[in-house]
């Protein structure tokens, strides 16, 4: 269902790829270009240290009041922490940017992922915007590669497909991501943009984002750090005969919320298998909670736990790890009513142990690892989460520890 | 100013060790027994995963009013997860503690650390509770190493010092500690006893060991994981022609705490040292806050960063990950006002970083590692706080990896 190959952006956008020389090799530049402002929604990172840029971008979508038309992003230097010099250098790309458009720069955000505490090389970045507005293009392959810092595998989706058998136009998505690998000197970020044509209310939109990254983003770790300048952005310009969706009874909005949501799983679940070192893909679901928060709040627990991860990089049962985590957080439940499952096999239930079971050893050698623990609660709400991690390798203190800055 | 070597117990305290093989070798066994009940106060684990024996002992302490007589520790099995059983167990082995020491088994509190989701041979461990009981001793070397795991140190401190210099006798104070190694198969695990013969009110006595807890014990992180047994407990014994301490204005009571602080500051930090894999100590100091918690909290949160942790382990001056780390708290700060220093030099002022040193590379292949981070915040409460970790190495992920179950 979903394509992989290259990426096409939904009818209305354009895209342009650079090389500013911030990495030693690879595009480092994307302009994202819609033919208008268009309806914009953002989830930024919550880290109290944002880059400018990022401050930037919250500022400019309240003046819009959402509605922007370029998005400028960098990769190989996140510009934070660099003090008032590293805000004007945003300030003076996006109207370097914003003049070549023709455009009010209100109307630019910008993002930037790579190294703390470094200025960027913004004569260099110029010179390459004014190449890169040349070379607008609907049909790329260099996008999602613009925006990789050290991840191995380029991160990107489109999809199209009928909201309703009656209507007249396909719907399309098409998104990219990076992360959660490292840049020199190694941060673990995330950047994702995506696009489509939904003709859709705004608020209705937006709700839907949110509620998609809820289920994506949100529930991906891969070493439980956070970054400066975590972006995620969903850009809609209709270009369509279809009518507009107006509520979630419109049963088009559930449909075009299942595709949206599966292209971020997608890319969220992506994002993990590409963690640093990681070698297995661990899915830890929580079912029985009181209810959802709950759920997200036990399973992210256990997916943040460097004891289960370097036990599962060991391919060891050791079980006891994941209570211990499950256990260590507000969530109420009763110990005595849960049971955990390892592999689809029962390995605790009303808080006793299972005998210990021959196959077990065996399936823990596979990649990926599955984690159920059910906390016995009935409730009528939902009360099931599932969140993914990676395993804590040799290769993880390798890759954070041995390549100096 | 610590005495280190051997273990005097305070008057009217005995001690006894035993080899039940639940361990493959060492002392496994402990009995802590007081002359009569005495004044106990204790921290248990938060886990909600709470093994038996920690439940019971709080129901214990709580019909006893605090005050019981013996404490009965096992090492190499931390009897969680093992249901209805496990509880009977527990507690099959405290009725028989007390009836071979001839008190209510109410009297009697158990911890046991180790392996989750095993039985305990408890009739190994009755038959040798009958010869331990014959083996009381007032000084001895065993105790500490009788609560360990797979720590490679024992930590053990006692002190005796004058509270004021009209009185007539020295207090005394013993203490040990194990952690934060694993066992059989891996758990990071923390136990401590502490008994002293001050002659103090019991309320004031609980404050100044919980406030000593807040900055010692929980000031540590090996790797951010917790354990369903860790347990501190504090029993006095006042044997001693001094006059009660009543309340905290009597300047007795601050040369008691301070003394206490002291002994459980340092087997806090002993447990850093013999962290799983430890390469480095890491001091993170958080000042100008707007309070203790928050300062705590930042801290906190600085030292459980496994992207901070391994920087560390490569020496690696990356404070960038120091900051992101630091803003991911709910804490308010404003960045543009922080100063980061890193082993004392500074790098980051205002939120822009410092020109690059050229002595910080050397300064940071040293043993010991201090975070400093200033947040700049003018307030007039206690508003720092400082927390002690250690590197994430090879060695982490080998011991908690490689070696199976």
């Amino acid at each position: 269902m979903l394509d992989f190959k290259g990426l096409t952006y939904p009818k209305g956008f354009r895209v342009a790829t650079g090389f500013a020389n911030i990495k030693t090799q690879g595009p480092d530049m994307l302009i994202l270009l819609a033919d208008e402002p268009v309806d914009t929604c953002a989830v930024f990172t919550t880290n109290r240290w944002k880059a400018s840029s990022v401050l930037l971008a919250q500022d400019s979508l309240k003046k819009t009041n959402n509605r922007v038309q370029a998005i400028l992003v960098n990769s190989g230097n996140a510009n934070a922490a660099t003090g008032k010099e590293g805000a004007e250098d945003t300030l003076e790309l996006i109207s370097h940017l914003a003049a070549q458009l023709k455009i009010d720069p209100s109307l630019v955000l910008m993002n930037s992922t790579g190294v703390i505490g470094q200025r960027l090389p913004i004569d260099n970045m110029k010179n390459e915007i004014n190449a890169m507005v040349k070379h607008f293009s609907t049909n790329d392959t260099q996008s999602p590669q613009a925006i990789l810092t050290t991840d191995l595998c380029t991160k990107a989706y489109s999809s199209s497909f009928m909201c309703d058998s009656s209507e007249k136009d396909p719907v399309k998505i098409s998104a990219i991501a990076k992360g959660s690998g490292m840049i020199h000197p190694k941060m673990a970020t995330m950047l994702s943009y995506i696009t489509t044509d939904i003709f859709m209310d705004f608020d209705l939109l937006k709700k839907i984002f949110k509620e998609c990254i809820d289920t994506s983003f949100h529930c991906i770790s891969v070493d439980g750090d956070q970054s400066t300048n975590d972006s995620v952005i969903l850009m809609s310009n209709p270009n369509t005969e279809n009518s507009k969706i107006l509520d979630i009874s419109d049963k088009r909005a559930s449909v075009f919320k299942e595709n949206l949501a599966n292209i971020m799983k997608t890319l969220a679940k992506d994002i993990v298998y590409d963690g640093e070192g990681a070698t297995k893909f661990i899915t830890v679901k929580v079912t029985g909670a009181s209810n959802y928060t709950d759920a997200h709040n036990v399973a992210m627990t256990i997916a943040k736990s460097s004891l289960v991860k370097t036990a599962m990089f060991g391919s060891d049962p050791n079980w006891g790890r994941i209570i211990a985590a499950a256990g260590s957080t507000d969530v109420f439940f009763d110990p005595a009513k849960t049971s955990l499952y390892l592999q689809g096999e029962l390995v605790l239930k009303n808080n006793q142990s299972i005998k210990n079971n021959p196959k077990l050893d065996k399936l823990m050698q596979e990649k990926n690892i599955n984690i159920l623990l059910d906390l016995g609660l009935e409730t009528t709400s939902p009360c099931e989460a599932e969140c993914w991690t990676c395993d804590l390798s040799y290769n993880y203190v390798k890759i954070n520890a041995e390549y100096r800055t």
